[in-house]
């Protein structure tokens, strides 16, 4: 049971833990904090937080969790300003999609990685954001990766995995650079191609856009949903885990290029063995 | 009203549009043919079909609407087969996902492209494949493009358009070369990048994959569904087109460049721009 959770950053990451929490009557009072008054009004109105103060340190005051969920470019600068509010005792955890970056900011914000601070990432989201867009089922199967470090109090972790099974996922342990690679490849790879994509298409005439937004069927529109999502979370996530994803980035590019030359050489058997051990991926993973 | 219709290749595709004529009371029989003889007792088992022969020159004798749905790379095979058992005044039309190829299969098999023949292609489809997919009202609401010659009968074309219309389909046309450019950027450029995606990641060791998989959420699973599509039609659709989709791929490459020089030099505002349109086009045209 959690006695007071201040979120930081009530957008459909925030929200959704709330309401789920909430529906699931494990936590007392919910705090809410952003930069905005008028998201934090919303969420009021929405009833999912109870009350909430712009100033991060004045809403962490007497919480016994905190949950940061802003975009990773922020972190720091949050982590900084609640660092001498924090009440004795409260565990700090945070929902980024990256998680070497959180604790490098951690770093320069407390001067080390504080043992109540417990890295962790929801493996959840819809392309769309903001409070107005959280539901308390958001986390109901998904996985939550947590990335302690050896410091870490296992107390503390065993709070926040607590919290999550609460709003219903099912959490994981994963070294913070392994979490990096692993993201990159499932989710920061396909947005950036999700993204470029739709971008690199959008550059054609507007005649020519028309036409090919109206002649893209089912699975183009299912293709793109992810480029939808939010460009500043996004654009940090780009900046934060940026060696991992360069990584995937090259490796894709090189496989890209492989299927090129097949084409190119209308090598049939080649692109079919590619073209059959991804249907055979996909549909042994998805089906 | 089609008295007697038949269709070469009764899949997702061809079985669709029997279900859906047949819902709709547009045609009087329907016989299917296909290379192998238990698919065609599957399509008449579920009531798709009303006979079947393998030889697709017996099965077209008599009809006066004849469909061709088959991959691209048999088009031809099956033109040279059905050549001299047309029957008099039949229409003849096909399904293929490009159309310049089709049109030289046709002046290939016939020696011209026949006043008869309307070149068409439905934008629809699933990531299944087989009559068992198949379901009436896959073309509702869905475009149909007709890609006819300056020497095609618009008689012919008029009845390929009032049978796509009876599906439930919107038809329009196009000049053939400018679809396969259209079709190029929306379709088959990203079940590219879909299928290459997937087998890049197919590649990593086994433990990697299943954690890899294990932690994709539901847009990695948007994202690759169209992996699952059929591989031999998509091979044939890259042999088939790979002139207007290498142009399309380049352009893309070049993008994906642009972005990944933007990711190395932590050029954060030229990235949030590149989101930013993204999300903009993606909203406006699917939101």
């Amino acid at each position: 049971m959690i006695e007071r959770l201040c979120i930081i950053g009530v957008g459909l990451i925030g929200g959704s833990l709330a309401r789920a929490l909430r529906a699931a009557g494990a936590v007392g009072e919910i705090v809410g904090s952003s930069r905005r008054a008028e998201h934090l009004q919303q969420a009021l109105e929405l009833g999912v937080i109870d009350r909430y103060d712009t100033d991060p340190a004045a809403a962490v005051t007497g919480a016994d969790l905190v949950f940061v969920s802003v975009p990773l470019g922020v972190m720091r600068t949050v982590f900084e300003r609640i660092r001498d509010a924090l009440s004795e005792g409260a565990v700090l955890t945070d929902g980024g999609s990256a998680k070497a970056s959180v604790v490098a900011d951690a770093v320069a914000a407390f001067g080390h990685v504080p043992p109540f601070f417990v890295p962790g990432h929801p493996i959840a989201g819809t392309e769309c954001s903001g409070v107005e867009a959280s539901f308390a089922e958001l986390y109901r199967g998904r996985r939550v990766i947590l990335t302690p470090l050896p410091d870490t109090d296992r107390v503390a972790v065993q709070r926040v995995r607590a919290m999550w099974q609460a709003a219903g996922a099912q959490v994981d342990e994963m070294e913070v650079h392994h979490h990096d690679e692993v993201l990159a490849a499932t989710s920061h790879l396909p947005h950036i191609l999700a993204f470029t994509l739709v971008e690199s298409l959008a550059r054609f005439s507007e005649r020519e856009q028309r036409e090919i937004f109206d002649y893209a069927a089912g699975g183009f529109r299912d293709f793109t949903r992810i480029a939808s999502s939010d460009p500043v979370m996004w654009r940090d996530i780009c900046l934060a885990n940026h060696d991992a994803l360069l990584a995937m980035v090259e490796h894709f590019g090189r496989d890209l290029e492989a299927l090129k030359t097949a084409i190119r050489e209308q090598d049939g058997d080649r692109i079919l063995q590619i073209f059959q051990d991804a249907k055979t991926a996909r549909d042994r993973f998805a089906g």
